[in-house]
């Protein structure tokens, strides 16, 4: 019968790209960044890496034929004749990264391993924009002029309507989340914003404003995956994490279009969560993690996250936010990195990134967003049209 | 340190739709009917399936946002709330699903899992073929009009000039395999072929003529994997067969187009082969297996691959088709499905499709195409300028 993950699979190094608009540094450049910040900090040499694994949901918008970047990966991260496997699934593209590397280590079959996510966003490429191939050959309701600020504004209508959520709590998760971002060295977005800008700023999908939309970016990061007793040898210092749980989830009749969607949560993130806490032995999410890095893509789903993760009760996300719950100073800090909304969403690289985030909180490397003693921390992605989230736990 | 695969993890059924122009079926309709198939062949009901793999290379070109095809993937073939991966890797992409399925059955977080292979390659999709976007998004060589065709023509000509391989050689590699494929029910092309039409045939790129080439095609295959125990409960008849090795490999300094590359092989297929090879304790390969199913995008490739694979020595593969050995009736039965050259090369199926033969094989299910007592056998892609290969062995 199936063993959960918990204490198998070890994080050695981790490594990350400023996030931003990298229009000097190619998905490669940014891809062989990230790499060799995690080689380093593994301690390791490429060589010692056994196989790998790519995060990328639409290289080809690079302006190359890059759907196949795994084997350019191989080449520029100085991976000679091992297999590098490109994975990809929506949203949740990073985080598969990291969870294929981490089957792999946990049947055995390698030792060490790196999972890169990586997207390059802001450059478009000869043809036509990631944006504009969604919409021609997309679902038929966003090819219908559907976007996903759309999707999510009729998600915050809802909630408002429902349980008396305000925009004023949507503007509240942007301020904290950019009062993050300063404090994060690679994040895109490194201002701090007043809840009277946010509430102002022009409409993008009614309710969400400006500062309710997370920004389109470049970026890149990795992580170097191995066993718990490798690590404990590599990593004398102690300065490792390792996987708790992992939960991925592809939901198909509560899709966001498709009828019986009552708007109000996502069932994939639900599901998701609860197949992490089973693996991690989490019962009560709030007093066990110490931290949580979940998918902001807009304001309006930092809340339902908090729901859909059990952090509070479906409905009373806009009260989480309003009562400082979730900020850096509150019970369960959510989003210490500034979340999408300053990091950006590079799709395939925000998993990785957000792994990141978690990594150098547990090992106490956060500086100015430190949460103190934080031993316990979890990383979301909700991806596609509300159908796939994945869900891991990391501790010390 | 990192163990073999070896006897920890079988297929406990298999589906593949007719190989072909399946034009009649849609993307998801191919996979549908292949995992079907072998959800009754494991004698399972999908909800006892924990997660899915999907190989696809390019499956917008079917003339949707597809990329993230694993999402569809899920509803289509009853997967609610459980993950589908689409992972990709060129030609190897279908071997790509079973080996990322393989670990996670040999991590034991799955107990049965599902690997699907899928592509459609005769439709295209609204705005280009899959061609002209490699020529236009492609490598700089192919950019000038270098093709896969005229790529492998150049080995075949190294090929004559130092090993003295003759196009007849090449010739019969086509009609062995047409001989093959007439008595596969799930081949593209279910006709013989004489020699002297191979020789007068069409050139396509001197040397390589029309018979040298194998078919654009639409299929899909599927596997359901689990653990040695698990197959021995379920399938009571014994009817499974077990991994014994997987070698992949993504070679990068003599890639097609690099210096150094003589033309005589290739790098990748050999390296992965000798993985696989070590996983499953082979010394004598032509001795051990009893089959092999190889990447037979031309004819002076499966030539290549008898030499790469270590069939026989370097410049013998002229020999060994010449001699018969890989014929049904030889030594070392090569390509008994009738190849990529009978089925065809729907690039995210092959693999899987292959292994489909080897199941079949192994199970003595192969009808007029049966080799007596096989009880071994190999699946090898070769995808990429020559950049990535994977091996993996089979046995009962």
């Amino acid at each position: 019968m199936a063993e959960s993950i918990k204490d198998r699979v070890a994080i050695i190094g981790m490594g990350s790209t400023k996030f931003g608009e990298n229009f000097e540094m190619s998905f490669l450049d940014m891809a062989v960044e990230a790499a060799y910040e995690a080689y380093q900090d593994a301690g390791i040499d490429p060589k010692e890496v056994q196989a790998g694994w790519l995060g990328t949901f639409a290289p080809d918008q690079a302006g190359g034929f890059m759907g196949q970047a795994g084997s350019f990966l191989a080449t520029a991260i100085s991976l000679k004749d091992r297999p590098v496997t490109r994975v990809t699934n929506y949203c949740a593209t990073g985080m598969e990264a990291i969870r294929n590397a981490a089957f792999a280590v946990a049947a055995g079959v390698f030792d060490i391993v790196i999972a890169v996510g990586c997207e390059k966003m802001r450059d478009v490429g000869p043809r036509e924009s990631l944006i504009k191939q969604i919409i021609t050959h997309g679902h038929p309701i966003i090819g219908k002029g559907q976007t996903a600020p759309g999707m999510f504004a009729m998600m915050a209508t809802v909630h408002f309507k429902r349980f008396g959520t305000t925009k004023e709590d949507l503007a509240k998760v942007a301020v904290k989340n950019h009062y993050n971002g300063v404090r994060n060295p690679k994040a895109h977005f490194r201002k701090e914003i007043k809840l009277e800008q946010a509430l102002k700023a022009p409409l993008i999908s009614d309710p969400l404003g400006l500062f309710d939309c997370c920004p389109t970016t470049d970026g890149a990061a990795a992580a170097i995956l191995t066993t718990p007793a490798l690590a404990k040898q590599i990593k004398k210092n102690g300065e490792y994490i390792l996987v708790k749980g992992m939960g991925l989830s592809v939901v198909t009749d509560t899709r966001y279009f498709e009828p019986g969607n009552e708007y109000t949560g996502f069932h994939a993130t639900q599901n998701a969560a609860k197949l992490a806490y089973k693996d991690a032995g989490i019962k009560d999410p709030v007093k066990e993690l110490d931290c949580a890095e979940v998918h902001d893509c807009f304001t309006i789903t930092e809340i339902l996250n908090y729901e859909d993760l059990g952090l509070c009760k479906k409905g009373e996300g806009g009260a989480f936010i309003r009562e400082g719950r979730s900020a850096l100073s509150g019970d369960m800090p959510v989003n210490t990195s500034g979340g999408l909304k300053s990091c950006g969403h590079p799709i395939g690289a925000s998993g990785v990134r957000m792994t990141y985030e978690i990594y150098q909180q547990l090992l106490g490397r956060a500086g100015d967003r430190q949460i103190k003693d934080a031993e316990l921390g979890l990383i979301h992605n909700l991806g596609g049209p509300g159908s796939v989230a994945c869900v891991a736990i990391y501790g010390r």
